[in-house]
């Protein structure tokens, strides 16, 4: 067995059983090692979406997926995808060929500084020594990228590690995993009299408090008290819709955040910080709450949610009690012009059961997806980075990772371009993935954020950075470029017809909803 | 003035006239700032197009465009062109949006650490303190990324900083830029003892000494002399073609290669370094050259090579010799089955007066464009980073920055697909591009490569990561998503006629070249 052959047989074993892969010459005997048959390899044909695939696989799977990139530049390429899985708290195992060491001294053309690349985005990064440790480093990153939260573990391959002899494999005890903690009950009791007063409170559920069991206990401890539940305007995933506590959204526009959060005297965390803005502009306030709230840190972002949501029911006496739910919203089957809210409608109406909705619809749907709160119960995933490019690749990952499942993702024309080859890896792997693209020829989010940072109003130049008009994308020929079949809707009604004929047509499909 | 509209000022004002922009809500006063009629702002839609374009820009201009990036992940999506360019010399000036300073306070989801991404990348780094000092920010890093060789200066902007009053701009004395230094005289007498021996002698011309003055001081040499003249398998610009001191190239493949380095008893570097193998392989040499082979730095990377071959040339008394040409080539117009050589041919016949060739063929062009010698004069350019990815974005800057002549880009397929959002800055900007890629359904470098590592025989799954048909990508449909006019040749004749139909018809094409 080769060096080669000893990770991806490590990689298998500690539970890593998928590698996103766009390989090159480096990595040639790791591409050989991947027949292994408990091994599911996936072909990307750009960086950025094997990086986010990985990161899609985590936020369904909850366990780490790895990537396969080649050298410095191919892991640069991944870059933006793995800062957005980074802030989901999403595992990754990111694989990184390299040239031997002996030919690294001749500073060929694709040499970098490979940890200098992975260490700002990464938690973990490792070069292995040897093919003779190579099962103990990639047991390590597993065990890193595994942890709560996940974390990103890098491992840089040279090449002669992969093709020598790797000898027996030695890899640290699995013990060596760090399980989340379980959070102090002097914090428990404190929020618990907290709840018990009649001062107004606020739960912002974070990363793995938004669903199961912690989702259900939050339930209960709002039906106990009163209390608001919310999440950040950005979650890792929510399980969400008819049947399910319902949370908040934050707003994203500085006003209407510190409008949503002004009286409330307290807000406590549950693996989230207190809501700040996304951005900074001049003469607004980066931290949203108001002056005179206190802020709780209940569960910290290392901690068990669920252990610590349910020790609070318990000790407010609510361990028992019924849940806050979402009652189901019957919409009308909506008609006519597409607009915000007619989109929300249709989007709401065609939401199946067990939906996955990938959310990067910056403005189109950023108002919108409160209409779709009693849609039937689904997981909604939004980007927790701000990188733009993160939905369709993760879209491609979630639907890998829950083959019987459809997956939505709604995406802006902008945001589609950054990582369209996903579509590519969709039409091979067959994929349930219904991609909207919401088509309106420009980078509408910035033309508010202009106004927004009072730059004045654009000049031609300076609009013409913002308009993606001249030409327009053709989105039905893009699709079909890369094999994926698509459709053009012009009002609410057929935008809501496809979505439903795309639910039941197995594999991959692309609905441009045009809106220029 | 604000900072901002202060570093756009002094941009302009010290010959940076070109932005390849990618911006976001933390740029908008930059934006704003580029309504400056001296400034030409050009939107990407991936930030891998504008850093390539950056460098295309560069290696025909010799001096530096600027990109505009958003943040971290901008930067990161813009890295391994940036890898690319700065392998290949060029000199771009990158300008990094970024938070203001008080919100980075509170970690805000698009944070990163800048910095450490930009570092290992950059030949320069700085993060404008002020709006205050934003002008000498901006000079120092024009300053810096316009020396010789070109240098990749990383400038990152805070938001506080872009939107602040930025007072009476002061910039460093344009004295403080590095000229190219002349090499030492002791150097180039002992090469002209060593031309005037009868031992063998090889002279490796590369960066700026492949084109101009010192191309012809070289083809002098050679002919008073009878060295041979080389260049690398890369090279960052070649001037090339009939009437044109002719380079033989050192060939990519390290068996050939050796081969064709074996009996030369000096090799002589100009602006490069002796020839080492791309990647490393099991059982093979890094070291291209023969055992008995000595090594001469005649003209470092940061000298003057037209000054030093010039010298050179004087020394051995051939400052007036006629230089070695090369005669055109009258090529028959091709016709038949497309191969290798048929599709060198075509080429060869179809290449305009002046036409600007940008090659990342890895596999169908690769050992054909010996054929091309002959053709009629033209610029050749090269990937000198191996960073998959960088033709089209190259060609697109090479088009802006030489407008009345025809680019033509061969790239592969697959290599087409990592940054094929430059077809539409093309589209958008009317840009005199002829991409033609060459369709084969695969990676088909890695199959080769796969043998030359002696990974064995690929199995299912590592083949599955080669091949890129399944779907079969409609290269039609992908051009004219992005507004690219495109047609399809199935042999030699058709891809000849195409070819000369697109250097007079203005705007970019696409020609798919099926080779499946």
């Amino acid at each position: 067995m080769n060096g080669a052959e000893s990770l991806v047989a490590t990689l298998v074993r500690e539970g890593v059983d998928i590698c996103f892969a766009n390989p090159g010459t480096s990595e040639m005997h790791f591409l050989a090692a991947l027949d292994n048959p408990k091994m599911r390899s996936v072909l990307c044909l750009f960086e950025g979406v094997a990086t986010g695939a990985a990161d899609g696989w985590y936020r369904m799977r909850d366990k780490p997926a790895s990537t396969l990139l080649h050298l410095g530049p191919g892991l640069a390429n991944g870059l933006a995808n793995i800062h957005n899985a980074r802030r989901a708290s999403s595992g990754m195992v990111n694989i990184i060929g390299e040239h031997s060491s002996a030919h690294l001294t001749y500073d060929p053309p694709l040499k970098s500084d490979i940890e200098g690349l992975a260490r700002p985005l990464s938690h973990w990064v490792r070069r292995v020594d040897s093919s003779q440790s190579i099962a103990w480093d990639t047991a390590s990153a597993v065990g890193q990228a595994s942890g709560h939260p996940g974390r990103i573990a890098t491992l840089i391959l040279p090449g002669d590690a992969s093709w020598q002899d790797a000898g027996d494999a030695v890899i640290p005890p699995s013990s060596a995993r760090k399980s989340p903690s379980v959070p102090d009950y002097g914090r428990i009791e404190a929020v618990a009299q907290i709840l018990k007063s009649d001062e107004s409170a606020m739960i912002i559920l974070g990363n793995k408090a938004t669903r199961g069991p912690a989702l259900v206990a939050a339930g209960r401890i709002a039906a106990a008290t009163g209390c608001r539940l919310a999440t950040q305007f950005f979650s890792s995933r929510i399980e969400r819709g008819a049947g399910r506590t319902p949370l908040e959204r934050i707003p994203y526009a500085v006003e209407q955040a510190t409008r949503f959060l002004s009286g409330i005297r307290h807000i406590i965390t549950v693996e989230t910080t207190e809501p700040i803005a996304f951005f900074s502009y001049p003469d607004k306030p980066s931290l949203l709450k108001a002056e005179d709230t206190v802020v709780h840190s209940l569960i910290h972002a290392d901690e068990d949610s669920t252990i610590g949501l349910e020790m609070l029911a318990d000790a407010l006496g609510a361990g028992d009690a019924a849940p806050v739910i979402q009652r189901p919203t019957e919409t009308a089957a909506p008609a006519g012009a597409l607009t915000p809210l007619s989109i929300a409608q249709a989007l709401s109406a065609a939401i199946p059961e067990n939906g996955i909705i990938v959310d990067e619809s910056l403005t189109t749907g950023r108002e919108t997806m409160s209409h779709t709160m009693g849609a039937k119960p689904h997981d909604l995933i939004n980007n927790m980075g701000g990188s733009i490019g993160y939905g369709t690749p993760v879209a491609t990952g979630a639907a890998l990772a829950c083959p019987d499942r459809r997956v939505i993702c709604i995406v802006g024309d902008g945001s589609a371009m950054y990582t369209i080859q996903s579509l590519w890896t969709q039409a091979r792997e067959g994929l349930n993935v219904t991609t909207v693209i919401f088509a309106n020829n420009q980078y509408a989010i910035l033309k508010a954020e202009y106004s927004n940072m009072g730059a004045g109003t654009p000049g031609a130049q300076a609009m013409a950075m913002i308009d993606i008009d001249r030409p327009t994308i053709d989105w039905l020929a893009m699709a079909r470029s890369m094999g994926v079949p698509a459709v053009r809707v012009e009002d609410a009604g057929a935008l809501h017809a496809e979505l439903l004929r795309c639910n039941t047509t197995p594999g991959p499909s692309l609905i441009e909803v045009r809106l220029y």
